[in-house]
């Protein structure tokens, strides 16, 4: 099932905590394989995903180099594939204290950054009603969080240590789609000028060329789904 | 300021993030003063805290011991107090791959249980408008986590290694909150019917020693709180 890969990722082709996962595994150049769970069918949720992550979300990864060691919540993820495979802290930091602020920030990316995105993703395209003051709450909560980057990466370059670490690339991809699909110019939005330190420091982890490679495969079988539909 | 005590605690009477340390300082033994900041007059936000924690949230730690290093994000702080301070693993594990499935779930309370339990506090108590349609979704969302903790814990003990761990832990104050204010058999629900093995799980943890104290502070200071409006 694996194709002789090292790892089978469970993914969905456009949900950011997937391709949170695909970010490391392209930097560190592990091997993996991808099954895009249809979540218009539920596949997520049925068996042959919930036998290996009961909450029935993505991502999940096998590790068949490790006795098929399943794990699933994508920050836990991301601290696994550092802890055992960047041994050369290409994306990791190496100091005690260092370690812990790098977890601090990527609890702060999972239980803040995530979830408002998402629930002003949900209110925008999902809901069964519009309700204007849902949408503006969820406004205001991305808007903050983006100030509390930017208040932060205008005194440092990267959020721990002085060096990319997962920590800042566990921010990327739902950046991405805050700052592509909701917080637009066409939206009235000018995050360039009104965050000015959390704009560059994203943007030059867009630049990165193992980033670029990520997202020019997920516009592709993102594009490669919508035609199937 | 910390009055000779190993760690400062900044916290919030009622928060359920802050009284997440404080099982874990109490059930290791440590030392800490607790600084209740006052959310109605902003003093999370204010600069006496957001220069140890940019985010302006509760909890936040200092520990004196470690020449004053600053930690916020509660599940960052429970897995720096366990791996600095529970040598004797009373409340986490050993095995390598064991420390992920502890990760895994301490991601699931962070980016799941908390965000969903938070906004249904949002919407019942909070938003602007009565908005029955947001109550709902979060209000399903809070049940489905309970199905997911409660379809493992009846196929184990415990969520990681067959212990106790900080993992299990994790869950206490924001289930505590759900079961007791929202869930409640006044508003139609019966837990420990509907999800036998949660609830079962829940209740060993609430009957421990130093998780019964900590509630009996928590209800002892939100009381004084309340007589000081």
């Amino acid at each position: 099932m694996s194709d002789g890969k090292h790892f089978t990722l469970y993914s969905h082709v456009g949900g950011p905590n997937g391709w949170k996962v695909v970010l490391a595994l392209e930097i560190l150049g592990l091997t993996y394989e991808t099954v895009y769970l249809d979540f218009k069918t539920g596949e997520q949720k049925a068996a042959g995903h919930t036998k290996f992550n009961p909450n029935g979300r993505i991502p999940t990864i096998i590790d068949h180099k490790n006795d098929d060691f399943v794990l699933w919540e994508s920050n836990a993820i991301l601290l696994y594939l550092v802890e055992k495979y960047d041994t050369d802290h290409k994306i990791s930091v190496t100091d005690g204290n260092d370690k812990f602020t790098q977890l601090q920030w990527l609890y702060f990316q999972a239980s803040g950054q995530g979830p408002y995105y998402g629930q002003l993703g949900w209110f925008t395209d999902y809901h069964p009603e519009k309700v204007p003051s849902a949408i503006e709450r969820y406004t205001n909560e991305t808007l903050r969080i983006l100030g509390v980057l930017d208040s932060v990466l205008s005194k440092r370059t990267w959020l721990v240590a002085d060096k990319l670490t997962i920590a800042d690339l566990s921010f990327v991809p739902w950046n991405e789609l805050a700052l592509t699909r909701v917080l637009t110019e066409e939206h009235g939005y000018n995050i360039e000028k009104d965050f000015p330190a959390l704009y560059k420091w994203h943007s030059a982890m867009m630049a990165m060329e193992p980033v670029r490679k990520t997202f020019e495969t997920r516009k592709a079988v993102f594009a490669a789904s919508k035609r199937k539909e």
